[in-house]
C-alpha cells in the first residue's frame, strides 16, 4: 500500500499493558518494533525471552537515541505528562494509554506541544476500534435506535485496584470515551458519588451521572469491589433499545423492539409471569478481530498519513476534563459539577 | 393452634394487586376472605368468576356493614391514607400496599390514628417476608459477611409505567425495605438522579444513593425503559460478599469468598482471561413459598396476637421519608439530603 | 359465540395434574367444572376450599351419574385405559394426559371405542398448545429453515420420579409429541438406551434415538437425575437453526443464521477465542398465555363442533407406539427397533 | 532443578494447532524451541515473523539432522503413525496430538517401538492437563460424589467440519480421555449412533453411550451443527452431582448436594415454580493457568526423568479402541459393540 519504510516504535513500560503493545506492534505490516523500557530488569528479562528480537532497556532515554520514529506509553498516569512532553520535543510521535494525563491542564499542553512539533498525539481508548462499539455507531447514525434518551454503564469485577487513582479515574475513561465517541456529544454536568473503604483515599466504587443539554442522562456505576465481572452499557432510543455485553462470546449486541405495554389483569401468581411485553430481539454478527491491533495500526496509519487519529489528545483532553468534574462532586457530596471544554477543540 | 374465631377480611381494589391478596387471604386458615371492593364492575364479576364465594361491591362503605375485622388497601397511592383513615376510624385492621402513604405526613397521622384505635397497621414491603431476604438476613447477621461496605441494587425493566408515581416511588419501596430489614440502620442522607422523557413529569430512571454514617454507601438503579428484567442486589462486606438474584430460580442467593489478588504479569492477549480472581463460591438450598401468603399469614397472626408485625406503620414510614427525600434530591440536581426520623419510632 | 349450552366437566385426580386442569376448565367460557374425584380425602377437602362450589367424589362412577358430558383423567397411566374405556362406554368425552396408554393395543381399543360411541377422544399432548411450538411450527412450515436434518431434545431434571413407569415414559411424550407434530412424520426406528440405579427396575436415564426415512434424526435425551433442569430443543435445517429453550422467559426461541466457516489460521491462545463463527441471531416475540388453557378449550370446541382434535387418539397411540419401541430397544442394549403404524391412522 | 542440557524442539505442522505448541514449548524452561515444519511456506513465514529465533523447514527430515531430542506432531491423523514411526525409529521422543493415530494396529505399533527404542511416546489428550478437570479428579478421588453412575457429555459447536475423519474422531477422544482418567475404567461396550449430511460420508453429530462393568453409563453428544458452542459434563454420583462447564469463566465445576424430593402437591401453576428441589450448590475456585503449558511441561519432565507420561501410549490406544468400537456401531444402527483392551497395558 505505502513505499514508505518501516515506522520504529519504542514502548515505555512492559507490566500489564505494555507487552500487548509490543506484541501487537510486533504483528503490523510496515512496521519494527524496536525497543522497550522498563525499570524492572525481570519485566525486561521477560520481554527478552519471548521476543528475542526486540531491544531492551532500563533508560527511556534510549529510546531517542535508538532513532524510534514513534513511542507508546503504558505506565503509570502521573508519568505520562513528563514523559509525553519529552518525547513530543524529541520530535517523536506519541500514542499514551488512557486516561492521558492526570489534570486538564497537562493535557492540554500536550496537545499544543504536539501541534507546534506537528507530532501525533493520540490516546489509548482502546473501545473505540472494537468490532462491538462500531457495529453499535453505524446502528446508532443508521437512527434505527431513535434519540438516545438514557445510558447505563455497569463496569465492575472483583480486585485490580490501583495505587494511585480511584475507580473512576481507572475504569470510567472507558465508558465516557465509548459514549462521547457514540453521541458525539459531551456531558454538560456530571455528578458523582463513592467510597473508599480499606483505609486510603481512593474511591473503590463510585457512580458517575453525566447530564447532557438535550436531556438525556448516563449512568456510570464503575467498582473494583464487586464479585462478578461486568462490562455492559444499555442504549434506550426513543424507538428501539441496544444492550452492549462485552463479555458475551456471542451475544455482543442485542437490539430490542419496542414493546412497552400495560398487561391485561392477571388473576394469579402463575400468570403474572405473562406480564412483562418484549418485542423481537434481533442479535447482529459481528465480525471480531483484537481491537488493539487495529488500534495499533491506526496510530500508524496516522503518522504514515499525517491525519488526525480518531481517538486523538483533544478525545484524552474531553474525558480528563469529565472525570475531573465527577471527583470534584465526590468531594462536595455529589454535587452538580458543570463540565466546559476548549473552544479551540474540534 | 388457636381457638380464636376466623378473621373477617375485606380487599379493597381487585386490579393489578389485589386478587393476588384475595387468593392468599381464601388460603390462610382461621380467616374468611368475606368481601372485595373495585369500581370497575368487569373486575368484580371476574373476582366472582374465580372465588363465587367471595362478595363483591363497588361501595367500599359496605365492607364495613360486612362486620369485616381488618381490610387490605391495594388501591392508587393516593388513596391509602384516606382509605387507610376510614378504616382506622372504624375500629378495623389495616394492611396497606407500599408504599404506605404519598407522603410522610399521612403517614404519621395513620401511624397515631392505629394506635389511638390500638389496631394493626401493617404495610405491603412483601420482600421482607421471601424466604431469599430472610435467608440473607441469617447469613448477615451470623457475621459471616463481616460490616456490610457496600450495596448495589438494580431493579430494572419494562414498562408498566404507573400514571401518578415516578420509578422511585413506584421500584425503590422494595430496595429500602430490603436493606432497613437488612442493615437495621437508615441512612442519613439520600441523592438521585433521573429523567423523564415521554412528556410525562414523572421520572422513569433514576438512580438513587443512600448514605449511612457508618461509611456504608448504597446504590438504587430504578427503571421502567430497560430491555432486561433484573432483580439483583449486591452486598459487599469486609469478609465476604453475596449476590442477590431474585430472578434466578435455584441460584438466587450466592457467597462469594473474598479473593482480591494482584494478577502476576501476563504476556499476552489470552494469559489475560485468567487474571481476575475469585474464592469459592456457597449457594445455599431456599426453602420456597410464596412470600405474600407468609405476608398475609403474619398480618392475621399480628392482629390475633397483637404483636406489632415486622413492616409496621413506622417502617412504611421510614420508607416514605427516604423516597421524599430522593425526590427532593430530583428536583435539586442530585444535591445531598439528609433524612430524619422521628424520635417516637422504634 | 355459541348458543349452545355448557357444558359440564368432571376431573378424575387431583393429586398433581388434576388442580391445574380444574382451575383451566373454571375459567374456559360456556363450561362448567362440575365435579371432581380423588381417591384421597385431603385432596378432595382442599379442592374445596379452593373451589367451594365445584362437587367432589371419591367414587368416580357419581361423575357419570352427575350428568358431565365429559371427563378428564389425570390418573396413574395404568388407571388411562380400564377408566377411559368406561367413560367412554358411558357416552362421555373424554380427555386422557399423556401419555394416553400404558400399551398400543390399550390406546387402539380407545381409539374404536370413540369411534363407535362417536365420542371424542383427545390426549393431553400440552405442548402442541403452547404460543412457543406454535411459533416453531410456523417457522419451519414457512419453510426459513429449509428441511430439518438433525434434532437434538435435551428434557433433564432432578427428581419427581415416578413410581410405575420409567424416564422415557414420563418425560419423552413431551419431545416425541411436540417433533411429530411439528415435522407430521414419523420415526421409522428407533434406539434408547438407559440405566436404573436406585435398586429399581425403571431407568432413571435414557437416550432415545428416532430415525426417519429421509435420514434426519432425532437425539431425545431424558434424565431425573440432573442436577440442573434443561428443557431445550435444537433443530437444525438445511438453512437455519433455531433453539427452542422453554426454560428462558423471554428468549423463548433462537433463530441461528447459518455461518460455517473455516477459520482463518491463528496464532496464538487469544485469538482462539475468535475462530467460532455464526451469523446473526433473531428472537422472535411470543404472545405467551397458558397453554392448559388452550388445550382444555381446545378440548370443549372439538366436542362442540364435532371435530377432531389436534392430539386425537391417534395421536397419542403414536407416542405410545414410539415409547414402545424405545423400552424393547434398551431391553436389547440399544439395537435399532421398526416402529409400524396402523393404517387406518391419519 | 536439573542440571540436564536444555531439550531441543521439534514441531511438525504448524496449522491450527500447531502454534499453540510452538509458544508453549517457547515458554518452557530448560527447553529449546528449534524448529517447525510445514508444507505451506505462508505459515512458515508467519511462524518466523512471530518467533524469529525458530527455524523452519518444509522437509520434515530436517528436523532429524538438526539433532533434535524429541518432536511434536500437529498434523492430519492419518500421518501421525508414518511421522511417528519414523521419529521413534530415529531414537526421538515423540509427542502426538489426540487422537494418537487412526487405527489401533497403528497405535500398538508405535507403543511397540517406542518400548523398544525406550523413547517417550506421549498424547495430547489436553483434558488431562487442565486445572478444572485435576480438581475434579481430586473431587471423585475424595469419595465426596460417591460412585459415579452416570455421566452425560455435551460438545457441540458449529462447524470447523474435518475432512478427513467424522465428528466422534474429531470430539470424542476428549470426554473419553476424561472419563478414562477419572474413572480409571474403561468402557466394556459402545454404542454410537449418528448421521451426516452434506453429501459426505463423515458423520456431523453423533451421539456415543458407553456401558462400564459395574452399571455405569455416560453418554457423549458431539456435533458440528449445533448453534450454541457447549462443553459440558455431568457427573452423577450416589452422593452428589457435579457439573463441568469448561465455557463458564468462573463457575466451571459446581457441585450439587443431593436433593431429590416428592414435592407436595400444589393447587396452581404458581406454585408449580418451586416443586423441584435442590441442595445446596458449591463452586470451587479453580487456580487456572493454560493446560498446554502443562503438558508440554510433562512430556519435558517425562523425558529427563526417564517416567511414564499421565497420557502415555496406552491412553491414547484405549480412546483409539473405544471410537473404533463406536464407529462399528455406527456402521450397525447402534448395535452395542464390546471393547476389549491389551493385556500387556497398565
Amino acid at each position: 500500500m505505502k513505499n514508505k519504510k518501516p515506522l520504529k516504535i519504542g514502548v515505555v513500560g512492559c507490566g500489564y499493558w505494555g507487552p500487548n503493545l509490543i506484541r501487537n506492534f510486533r504483528q503490523q505490516n510496515n512496521c519494527v518494533m524496536q525497543i522497550c523500557c522498563d525499570q524492572d530488569e525481570d519485566r525486561l528479562k521477560r520481554m527478552k525471552e519471548l521476543y528475542p528480537e526486540v531491544e531492551t532497556t532500563k533508560d527511556y532515554h534510549e529510546l531517542v537515541e535508538a532513532g524510534i520514529d514513534a513511542v507508546a506509553l503504558a505506565t503509570p498516569v502521573s508519568t505520562h505528562y513528563p514523559l509525553g512532553m519529552e518525547f513530543l520535543k524529541a520530535g517523536k510521535h506519541v500514542f499514551i494509554e488512557k486516561p492521558i494525563t492526570r489534570s486538564s491542564e497537562e493535557g492540554l499542553a500536550l496537545i499544543r506541544q504536539a501541534k507546534e512539533n506537528n507530532r501525533i498525539l493520540m490516546v489509548g481508548h482502546t473501545f473505540e476500534y472494537t468490532a462491538a462499539v462500531n457495529k453499535i455507531k453505524s446502528i446508532i447514525d443508521s437512527g434505527e435506535l431513535g434519540d438516545i434518551i438514557y445510558i447505563s454503564s455497569t463496569r465492575v469485577n472483583l480486585g485490580l485496584l490501583q495505587n494511585d487513582i480511584n475507580v473512576i479515574w481507572d475504569l470510567a475513561p472507558h465508558d465516557i470515551s465509548i459514549i462521547s465517541y457514540l453521541l458525539e456529544k459531551n456531558p454538560v454536568s456530571v455528578n458523582a458519588q463513592g467510597r473508599s473503604h480499606y483505609g486510603k483515599e481512593h474511591e473503590e466504587v463510585a457512580m458517575t451521572t453525566m447530564n447532557y443539554d438535550n436531556g438525556t442522562i448516563a449512568f456510570l456505576h464503575t467498582s473494583w469491589l464487586d464479585p462478578n465481572k461486568i462490562r455492559k452499557m444499555v442504549f434506550v432510543g426513543s424507538k428501539k433499545m441496544l444492550v452492549y455485553d462485552d463479555i458475551s462470546p456471542n451475544e455482543k449486541i442485542k437490539i430490542f423492539d419496542k414493546g412497552i405495554e400495560k398487561p391485561d389483569y392477571y388473576d394469579n401468581f402463575g400468570e403474572f409471569q405473562f406480564s412483562y411485553r418484549y418485542g423481537d430481539i434481533y442479535i447482529p454478527k459481528i465480525d471480531e478481530y483484537e481491537a488493539l491491533g487495529a488500534e495499533c495500526g491506526h496510530f500508524l496509519d496516522s503518522i504514515n498519513n499525517n491525519t488526525t487519529p480518531r481517538s486523538d489528545g483533544w478525545s484524552g483532553l474531553r474525558v480528563v476534563k469529565i472525570i475531573e468534574a465527577a471527583n470534584k462532586s465526590l468531594r462536595l457530596q455529589g454535587l452538580s459539577v458543570p463540565v466546559e471544554y476548549e473552544n479551540e477543540a474540534r
